[in-house]
């Protein structure tokens, strides 16, 4: 996969994405693997915009993802470089500079986001501004539905081996294009929206699947990376339902083997 | 239980916790209960602080514990009134004047809270300022664990109802003192730091219980409220595990039925 034209410079120091604890259980003591959480502090053009709490693995697309998602740049191309050191635990960012307002900078944002400091609001009062193009065509077969939770049950994972993650991944009928793992579902999200804006992936063919909950902010995520279809292996809430009909997405949940519920869009669904 | 003296007067309109919808499944059409998900704007003294999305149960208690553990106020003593009304989605928060800075408002706050803007590095940065008094004493019985686990596997729920929501609970060795739900582990653990302010609750000799996972800012929200002991049906982070250790905590995890992992604080529990 390509990145676009005009991409941003990505780089970022490694980390570990677990670490190996001693506990005591019912049996006595033994080791077991956690996944690592580290504060993730992003400066954009040196001012400080917000802290992220994050397992670490793809910092500099989370942040991208991040900055899209909030509404802070309009793609990819908005910045020059984004530079992540967890030895200092910042994240780098730099804009083009077409980009800044009269005072040199982006708009400090006052949102974090995952449901406490939420981008919500602002997006519920002008859900028109989100768009699904070629959303009219998106379809889901059931075969495509089941491969898709079989792909990512299978799939090698942080959550085997230490549990406690979130995880979220893109999807082109079954083939897999990327997946993610993170402390936070909707630093998942982010870092996958990070990944479609610096290759300008479309989402009206995709499909985005998701181990966590289907709330409002997870649904907007989705319809901002232009993504039609989503699929869960967790709930919904009546929030993320409501705003999947106003956007005429199709939301999947409870999805785990045959089993799962179409809470909206089921007339997007080709059954057997 | 008695609020204390100079207590806020809290209060808020009736919200519904779930909604019935029609879904299609693997077998054909029903109807299931989905957890409600509402955004809350928190006004003080008129201006605008944050949006929390959240279920609705106890939004006055959710209020004021989000402000005790962001530490906008040292105690609930500091605020005159919490007015919810689900007519305009707004908390309305009046302060007591002495706490007013020179502008006649509190501090805005940038952070949100779950992951995505955090209040960890704040605190990590001054760990020192967290105190768990009584502390040294605190010690909990393999048969208090199993007793608590037993009582919240009981526990009439909106989770047996709807699922897809997060469940917190506060108990003085196996009495149960309040349990609430909430769309995130974080709001619900707010609504009972809130509902522990309000009654001038000391932490010291408490549990607390939470069906989310135990990363860096749950336990230091857990710690703000002086409870040293914390059970979790959920994993831990390693943020999560170097806080409690700092703070000298007892963390237990993936505790279910009579099973549990003892991540930290071994020393302060009795086994058999």
């Amino acid at each position: 996969m390509q990145p676009i034209a005009n991409a941003p410079r990505l780089t970022a120091t490694l980390s570990e994405p677990v670490r190996e604890i001693e506990i005591v259980d019912e049996l006595g003591r033994r080791t077991i693997f956690i996944p690592a959480e580290r504060a993730l502090t992003v400066l954009v053009d040196d001012r400080e915009l917000v802290t992220l709490m994050t397992l670490g693995a793809s910092p500099e697309l989370l942040v991208l993802g991040f900055l899209c998602n909030q509404r802070l740049i309009k793609n990819a191309a908005a910045i020059e470089s984004i530079s992540v050191d967890w030895r200092t635990s910042r994240a780098m960012v730099m804009t083009r500079p077409t980009l800044r307002d009269a005072h040199g900078a982006l708009p400090r944002i006052v949102a974090g986001a995952s449901g406490q400091g939420s981008i919500v609001p602002a997006l519920m009062s002008q859900p028109d501004t989100v768009r699904l193009p070629g959303m009219a065509e998106a379809r889901i077969h059931q075969s495509t539905l089941r491969r898709v939770l079989d792909i990512m049950r299978q799939h090698d994972s942080i959550h085997r081996h230490a549990r406690s993650v979130h995880s979220c991944a893109l999807f082109q009928h079954d083939n897999l294009l990327v997946s993610v793992e993170d402390v936070g579902r909707h630093n998942a999200l982010d870092t996958v929206s990070g990944w479609m804006a610096l290759h300008g992936i479309d989402g009206a063919d995709k499909i985005l699947f998701t181990t966590g909950r289907l709330t409002g902010e997870m649904v907007i995520k989705a319809a901002q990376s232009g993504v039609p279809i989503v699929v869960s292996r967790n709930g919904v809430s009546t929030m993320g339902y409501d705003l999947a009909k106003k956007f005429g997405m199709a939301l999947f949940g409870r999805a785990v083997n045959r089993r799962f519920h179409c809470y909206v869009g089921a007339e997007r669904f080709d059954a057997g």
